[in-house]
């Protein structure tokens, strides 16, 4: 069993990753499929003039600040409209994909954050209104009663509160838990960058491998998205998952060439 | 097995809904859910500032002018808000829900019509950038996986068209599909009126029975979305399903209502 995460920024090619899968499942492998929508978020926020805001924990880590308005669009964009049309997109290359969201048959609880502690203009601000959530149980019989049906899970962030809220939760987060929930071998983030960059201004800075014993000394190289992504790497693997890799997405055969290590790997 | 439709207006008691259903899965019926969306498509249409357009065919059935623009805000109220904020408060009321659209593991196929003779002002015209279709098949197989399982299938719009597009088809009749592909003995079609009245302005001019043969007698009191509601419950019973119920989503325990026969029942 692979899991996937497909990011949401823009230049992914989706036809791409979707055809590499057919082939892939064609032959024998099993799938498992996460995608983020942070593109198609930030454009309704726009057209529905909601104000973006992102907050910055006090540990450093950057998310979507999400009141109850920004929820109702986080589902209008993450279910509604990229959940489907990649749903529609993978079923058109061959894929027998069946999208759902963490809400879903409980595929994925978390507890909600009563109170967030976030940093502004320098000052620690506490935020209560914030409707996202630390993932606690993946329902993984369903993942199976899935697979084992033929189907490709094809899941979006959010996840359901203990109070049956649906919450904001990362996805490459999301993806690392249900990876180790499956015993995935091997877990593939694909964005539109090449990997992990000493230089995010230089993409022939990739670095090509971390081991988990030494991930402390490429921390400072993750920044902004790409520190939740490596976060992720490391709860994957501290689960048992053999292998992350950080790949670009824009490419022809994205997951094979992630597979063949091109990319950043990292191993426990 | 029973199929339950939820409309889309605004007063549904969703919340009595899914009490009623807790209590009657608890006792060993299985189910399917359809809902409607219309009052919150309405809603981000206005939001969105995208101008509603409703087409009525020469046939006299009226429908939601689709194009490219609306089927992305059609998915966004659909799948997305309504589809998720229900599976999350079904779940919170006991039921073990899989909210999923049409698109999803194949649910529905439809072929997209490919123009829709509609009367405007008089005239006929053609309309040909609009994505509705008519369904075709149901994968009665991934509804019995999944309620093999215990899980409680929640169902949107759309379906995918023959060439892998998500096309708008009215929920009564995907309702209605899906029953007679399962098997179901019932179909409950659930709205914010008592079922179908003599007199749209009196709620007392209940119709409490119409018999498959003796429909067309009644069809003159079906008006609006109720002539396609109509519709599928004759299509639900030509394919095999016993009993067709309109029935008031306002009030408690709906569902026992309906199946007491409160409403309108059809019958072969």
């Amino acid at each position: 069993m692979i899991v996937i995460k497909i990011g949401g920024g823009e230049g992914i090619n989706h036809q791409a990753v979707f055809q590499n899968l057919a082939r892939l499942i064609a032959a024998g492998t099993r799938a498992i499929v996460v995608h983020g929508a942070n593109h198609e978020m930030k454009e309704l926020c726009k057209r529905l003039d909601l104000p973006q805001r992102m907050i910055t924990s006090v540990s450093g880590y950057e998310s979507r600040y999400t009141d109850a308005a920004t929820m109702d669009a986080f589902m209008m964009a993450y279910c509604g409209k990229v959940n489907t049309s990649l749903t529609a997109l993978a079923r058109a290359c061959g894929v027998n994909a069946i999208g759902m969201s963490g809400v879903d048959g409980g595929l994925l609880s978390a507890t909600r954050k009563k109170a967030i502690r976030a940093v502004e203009d320098g000052k620690t601000i506490l935020i209560r209104d914030d409707y996202s959530g630390k993932i606690e149980t993946v329902n993984d019989g369903l993942l199976r009663t899935l697979t084992d049906a033929g189907f490709v899970p094809l899941i979006s962030p959010p996840a359901l509160s203990e109070a049956f809220e649906p919450v904001n939760v990362d996805g490459d987060r999301a993806a690392a838990e249900m990876a180790a929930a499956v015993g995935a071998k091997r877990l593939i983030i694909l964005s539109n960058v090449p990997g992990l960059l000493r230089d995010v201004a230089d993409e022939s800075s990739l670095i090509r491998l971390i081991e988990r014993s030494n991930v402390e000394a490429f921390e400072e190289f993750a920044k902004g998205r790409m520190r939740k992504k490596v976060m992720g790497a490391v709860e994957a693997i501290d689960k048992g998952v053999d292998e992350v890799v950080f790949a670009d997405a824009r490419i022809a055969s994205p997951i094979d060439a992630a597979l063949n290590g091109q990319g950043t790997v990292i191993r426990p």
